[in-house]
């Protein structure tokens, strides 16, 4: 069972395990969206287009970005300075399997909502304490 | 430009991004990839198997996939109380939506860790005050 790939990123140590701890965050996805999206992109309107998104966790987002090798960062010399953000053809390979993700949110958003429409919470013990020390 | 379904999730009141919020989170995906790959399990084998995962956060993340409709929860009346957990015919549709992402990390964590290697931060001024308000 265990050499199910799958199982690989499981693992704490394992290098894709690493790679989904930075991508799999909603802002990351998001930013990967909206630069699929848009070509390229000043950071006022990145800020802008991707609806909620702070200050703060964005310059933290594309930093991480730049530094994995999935953003381009370039700077204008103007007065004051652009500096303009674009995918790098891996991060635009990113962007198409993020795309699975959005479609598959697309196609089921009404059936996440029935389904918590008619969710009742569980009423025995909470779920730990319920469970023997197998 | 904004007719383009991906600006759609980008923006804060869209059941879309609404999913996006709720799935695109790395605990969230790695509990639906390790019951994709053992079909059910108990709360304490998926705890082992899922390195890293606290007590506290698998709870909160099992919840709110049952919740959602992607996770099934069934409680069998042995002493003490055996609660198993797999996934719905929703949570399996993620896990083929997930595993793009899967893919996609395998495919490219030797590009991320060169891209890494390579990096050197900015010497200019931090991103956001290099920016005008455009």
């Amino acid at each position: 069972m265990d050499t199910d790939p799958r199982f690989d990123m499981l693992k704490a140590a394992c290098p894709t395990r690493q790679v989904i701890d930075r991508i799999a965050d909603k802002w990351t996805l998001l930013a990967v969206v909206a630069l699929e999206a848009s070509g390229t992109l000043r950071f006022s309107e990145l800020k802008r287009s991707i609806e909620g998104i702070s200050q703060k966790m964005l310059t933290q987002t594309l930093r991480t970005l730049e530094r994995d090798g999935m953003v381009r960062r370039e700077v204008e010399a103007t007065v004051p300075v652009t500096v303009r953000y674009s995918l790098t053809p891996l991060g635009l390979s990113l962007a198409h399997a993020v795309g699975a993700l959005r479609e598959w949110s697309y196609a089921n958003m009404d059936a996440i909502e029935a389904a918590r429409d008619d969710y009742v919470p569980p009423t025995g013990p909470p779920t730990p304490t319920a469970v023997p020390a197998a």
